[in-house]
């Protein structure tokens, strides 16, 4: 156990919950319970039920969403259950308060079929704005966020994939303006093929890098490889130009960056040896990175970043969600479409502007308080185009 | 619509939600980031991983409830839907918050089917310390919380019957001490034989209480009617010594106490009339009650309560849900007993000090800071009690 984390596991056992529900109104008087209460509360009710998208203009579901998990992939220690999972959906809901605004509550679900988790959310829905799905296991993620777009009429989001990529995409677009190569030559390896490394290799596709090798466990996805699952073999199709074969060393030789999702220690100081020169290497598995900086730089790499808020290039996805969702709710929006995530992305890599740009800071700190609302604005501003005829 | 309900419409409008999550914990700077989320954090999900019960230890579950509902019987309203039924189910969280400092969650839920509310509550209970079942309809409210008691470790308590049962018994302790009767010989008429009603007559009968009739919109509940449900069957057996049947006008004739738990003006003054001397009359229906109490003063009623703020001697649930709770959650009990709500209605019962005691002082007010703590002590004492061998 490092410091940090014998000093965090005695503050939460102090904090005993990080969140907590507190009351937006005076609970002094008689009149006040009339009021917050019965019988006042009749009134809003009966506006509610004779039309349901009222509930937008009396209560908490404007501005409040749900933060489901099963806990099976939670941070880099996976498959934990629902409980263990709690400590993070909290963290999770404090950062969408802190940098969104937004109500967020955590719902750990005891059971990682499908349909379970699918029918659960569906069912408590009528009270949410919006649904963030975290930390769950591919490919199951990928269904459950399916099935749930299709069915719900409020946005479904999974942080995981989507934030992940949205975040990677703002360091990327910055970090190619600083070494001056561009994304539709560039070689770029994805480095596990979970939720994360999927979206992050869908998105980098949508807006234009055409050269993506993502690698799993077993070696590059490739379309003769047998061990793939159902949504490998999909990225196996539109990734991988060539369809080379061959192990993670292999995919990083000659490449121009690194995006990691996958485990500790993952990436050798010989392979970042073998990049090509100016190497972008985002190595973000948590708690413990595919390579510590200070090492990736002494092979050669010329920009850094982590998952990490200790060092610096902090590739977190707090600097995407809360926004996301400000913005999606704000705009009153039924789904986040892709073009609110490039849009996104744009955004937070804006927010660096060229003047401060190095290789150590490619990308906004997850406290900068500017993001969340800048973000939110670029989003309402493709719901708002995407509504005009 | 009523002055009082315009404004809370307007508030309603204004506040945009009465409920609203807020972070514990300070996130300045990126020490404060790594100690409540990554990498700090995995320490806490290690330790939960390991023993599910430190999630006590760690985590929000140790104070927070979720408030359950399917929008089946809302206040008086019925029916309404979950969406319509939030602003009560936030007025309730916020309310748990502010008389037991319980983090309470609104759960409106989309289905009235049993099994869907049943397994939407287990499979999101690993992160709820409790669950408050509120506003579903009768005789589907007594196989929920039969088969949630028995799936899950946790309290599980359908405030609609035993909260309101509680107050109802805390009401009749005192009033019989006013107008000295006995509990084994006061005539009871209990008026509603829906979820509150059955509650009510079983926590009665549990204390001693022995002249019940329970009345339904088709007269008194009798073993040789044939229009009871399930529900109302067996009360009829447990109620109703000599079997008696007619409607309720002949089942107030000279009874001692009204408890209404039905629909608006349902007690008139002619039945108000023939009742016993001294009669008390508990007239609960919200937001209108049975009776309004100038008028069942003026035909002689001696003591009346109603579940309205407006009115004195409140009958209402508030006096009870957030200190049971508490009780529960301090004491971390897996369920809430019998004994633990004899205790709660006679802690609350106690708060009247018989100085004080008189006919507009049966009960103490709902904004009453003591009550909370009180009642949660006597839980607590009840649960450590039967813990002992």
């Amino acid at each position: 156990m490092t410091n940090i984390q014998q000093e965090s596991l005695n503050k939460h056992r102090e904090w005993r919950g990080k969140l907590e529900t507190t009351s937006k109104v005076p609970l002094r008087d008689a009149r006040d319970l009339s009021l917050a209460y019965t019988p006042g509360v009749a009134q809003p009710c009966r506006e509610i039920h004779a039309n349901k998208g009222n509930a937008y203009l009396y209560t908490m579901k404007a501005n409040t969403i749900a933060v489901v998990t099963d806990g099976s992939a939670v941070l880099g220690l996976g498959d934990i259950g629902p409980e263990a999972a709690l400590p993070v959906m909290e963290g999770k809901a404090i950062l969408f308060k802190e940098f969104g605004d937004i109500n967020a509550i955590p719902l750990c679900i005891g059971s990682k079929d499908v349909n379970d988790i699918v029918n659960t959310v569906k069912l408590v829905s009528p009270g949410f704005g919006g649904i963030n799905l975290e930390d769950i296991a591919a490919p199951r993620c990928f269904e459950i966020e399916e099935h749930l777009k299709n069915a719900l009429d409020i946005p479904v989001f999974h942080d995981d994939q989507h934030g992940t990529a949205i975040v990677v995409l703002a360091a990327l677009i910055n970090s190619l303006k600083l070494v001056t190569k561009n994304k539709e030559t560039v070689r770029v390896v994805v480095c596990g093929s979970g939720s994360a490394g999927i979206a992050i290799a869908k998105l980098l596709l949508l807006d234009g890098f055409k050269n993506i090798l993502m690698v799993d466990k077993k070696g590059i996805l490739a379309k003769s490889e047998t061990w793939l699952n159902w949504a490998q073999k999909e990225m196996a199709e539109c990734t991988n130009p060539s369809q080379e074969t061959g192990s993670l060393a292999s995919a990083l030789n000659n490449a121009d960056v690194f995006v990691g999702v996958s485990g500790p220690n993952v990436l050798t100081v010989e392979m970042v040896r073998t990049m090509a020169p100016n190497a972008i290497v985002l190595a973000m598995a948590n708690p413990d990175p595919e390579i510590l900086p200070h090492l990736a730089k002494e092979a050669g790499a010329r920009i850094v970043g982590t998952g990490r808020s200790d060092f610096p290039n902090q590739v977190n996805n707090v600097l995407a969600f809360p926004g996301i969702f400000k913005g999606a709710l704000e705009a009153r929006a039924r789904a986040i479409t892709d073009s609110m995530k490039l849009a996104a992305a744009y955004a937070i890599a804006q927010l660096v502007y060229e003047s401060e740009l190095n290789e150590n800071y490619i990308i906004p700190s997850a406290l900068d308080r500017r993001v969340g609302a800048h973000v939110a604005a670029a989003v309402i501003k493709v719901a708002q185009e995407s509504r005009t005829p």
